[in-house]
């Protein structure tokens, strides 16, 4: 079976709302190909996890990750936007550094997505 | 014969005058090599290849297409703002979804470029 | 020892300060790797290296290149603003075209990251 691989990156709050559309147009084309996507959220975008956000479509996000989208935050920029963990959904992995994890899923064969 | 494979992701309607600009160059710099180059447009994007376009610069649209650049647009985003084929340049492809089609032209090879 | 090579493209002025701050992370998460970093910047961008800019953030900008960061200068979009090497600071490099630039380092296999 052919497989897909994708990072999005999304660094900005008003492209989130682009990014989960392309994500989910993407799922519903390849719904028969074995796909792997991560969103990777770094800059003021990672505000966009946080359980308590007023602007984010929570529902899709949630139903997105059922579907196994792997949602992911750089920890360099939650701290300095003095985020931590509890305050994100429980679905959210975070790394150490956004970009070097844009850089490996590259190397490893990933195509990157900037919405 | 060196050969270069481009796509350009444009998912914006104020980037379309650099995404132009920057296909002019690449062409003029690449003049004598095996150039492919597709453009993808998704998003609002899409409303530059209308026909009727008011901000378009259709000289410079047309000029390109002619010299073999692949202009294309994501279906998806067409049908979401009630758009379609008769309404858009003839030289306008239309693929079913523009970002599966960001991640096979990056499969095969391609560079990929977001102005 | 593992090897990552990185483009960064910016084309806005805005984008600058989101992106120097991903290459010093960067830097500092890979600092036992070899790293190879360009910074490509083509269109309003390149006004940043002016060393008269006032809103450039000119002690970091320096103080990653002494680190081993390739700044690049696109040289149409110098041209377009009637800019040339003599304004400029002295460590950055010009190439007669950014985005070819961009192409040819990604089928070199380096990643690229749009901030």
């Amino acid at each position: 079976m052919e497989s897909y691989n994708i990072i999005f990156h999304v660094n900005e709050l008003d492209k989130w709302s682009m990014t989960l559309a392309n994500v989910s147009n993407l799922l519903i084309d390849l719904a028969d190909k074995d796909v792997e996507v991560i969103v990777l959220a770094n800059g003021a975008a990672v505000r966009y996890y946080k359980t308590e956000s007023t602007e984010a479509d929570i529902e899709k996000l949630t139903a997105l990750s059922e579907k196994g989208v792997h949602f992911t935050a750089c920890n360099n920029s939650l701290k300095a936007q003095n985020l931590n963990k509890e305050v994100l959904h429980p679905f959210v992995n975070i790394v150490p550094a956004g970009i070097t994890e844009l850089v490996r899923k590259q190397h490893e064969g990933y195509a990157y997505i900037k919405p």
